[in-house]
């Protein structure tokens, strides 16, 4: 019974996340359903990361086992025939070790967020980014975001529905660049609590405007505390990009 | 009577192309309905470049001319919120010399074709790259690219449609670079005849799988005959970037 360890990249814009909800189509169901359509089976997905509606992947890491031998080449071929019209594609196949877990076994994820920081609506980014129409200050929200990197009780950045047991994490990387009319943040930690990153991002956004300084961070972030919170950056601009696991 | 000259951006997908046709939407439509909408005159809009159905901009150049006296910024803000929900933006306004045009000024037009070469199907850039599944050598792509690069005779690479006086261009550039899976080539010319970018494309396409030399490139054009060519990459993964006009 071979488990087989997948990387996809989707366009969260269709879907109620990637788990599966009662409520409408997830990643997860979609990629079950071309599971089943090619090999007859009814496996489970495990996810690294649980992306929220509207959040995108470039790198999500996803495992699921068969009662039949497959090549990871004949998986990947045969998912992403049966996975069309999904806007969900694998980019690798693999077959792993059969105690590999996607969800357990990540030390770390990498998100990314865009920015764009311009007048204009968007066009090719619509869904894809965040428009920001009101000149950001990037320098100021690279600095203001290393008040954030470390292990803290992130419960200011936490969304009432989280579900993790405790909101102390570490958080290892947080960047804001600038290219061009496009601003990047970068977050890295092993784990994230649930919308810690867009909370992150939409406190920065107002350090970038001027309304907030690095030390108003600071103190929300040592608030503790939901209400001392700026607000959440929409979905639209979130993308998980890499899960990493252990060297073998 | 002021002129306006605006740079824009769109999404060729949901258009026939730049220009007005009996055959569906254009963009041409689009900035005059907005236009109209605004300033309820019925102004007539001249682009720098007439990109194909499907086709996209990044920095087309239009001008039109109004009876009342705008600002720039209010013809921007205008046009963008009547644009709405076309893939088409305003990026920048002016006041332009009421005797700019947008097309018979421009000095250089540049395009830059997107190839993504990877086996899984696109998901984000579904109809805004061209999809090559088998390996591309970059690299050899572009020595053959050099071949085209000058004053030449480019009716192999012509649209039997094509409206020019002349088969004869001179290309200033086409390079060919890579970028993780993202291929991208980069034409520059005072102009291009119809089809010449996505026929150049096609070719160099069959440079980078092997099927194709330089000198076969070389001898095709030197046939100046339609039959010699290779094919036409398709218009998703092309982008009209930059339109150049002398400094005032």
């Amino acid at each position: 019974m071979p488990r087989y360890r997948l990387t996809i990249e989707y366009d969260g814009g269709p879907f109620v996340g990637f788990q599966r909800q009662s409520n409408g189509p997830s990643v997860q169901q979609a990629i079950e359903e071309a599971i089943e359509a090619f090999s007859g089976e009814s496996a489970t997905l495990f996810g690294a990361g649980r992306t929220d509606t509207g959040v995108h992947a470039e790198g999500q890491v996803v495992h699921f086992d068969l009662e039949q031998d497959k090549s990871a080449r004949e998986v990947m071929g045969a998912l992403n025939y049966h996975l069309k019209p999904n806007p969900v594609a694998v980019l690798e196949a693999d077959v792993a070790d059969p105690e590999f877990h996607s969800r357990f076994d990540a030390i770390a994820r990498h998100y990314r967020y865009r920015i764009i920081n311009r007048r204009a609506p968007l066009t090719f980014d619509q869904g894809y980014a965040w428009q920001v129409a009101v000149p950001l200050d990037a320098k100021a929200m690279h600095d203001a975001a290393q008040r954030l990197v470390g292990y803290h009780d992130f419960t200011t950045f936490r969304s009432i529905h989280c579900q993790a047991q405790s909101p102390l994490k570490t958080l290892d990387r947080l960047d804001v660049m600038r290219h061009g009319n496009e601003i990047s943040v970068t977050a890295e930690a092993r784990s994230f609590l649930h919308h810690q990153v867009r909370s992150m991002v939409g406190t920065l956004k107002l350090v970038g405007e001027g309304k907030w300084s690095a030390d108003d961070v600071q103190a929300a972030l040592e608030a503790a505390d939901r209400h001392a919170l700026g607000f959440n950056a929409p979905p639209d601009g979130l993308y998980l990009t890499r899960v990493v696991y252990p060297p073998k």
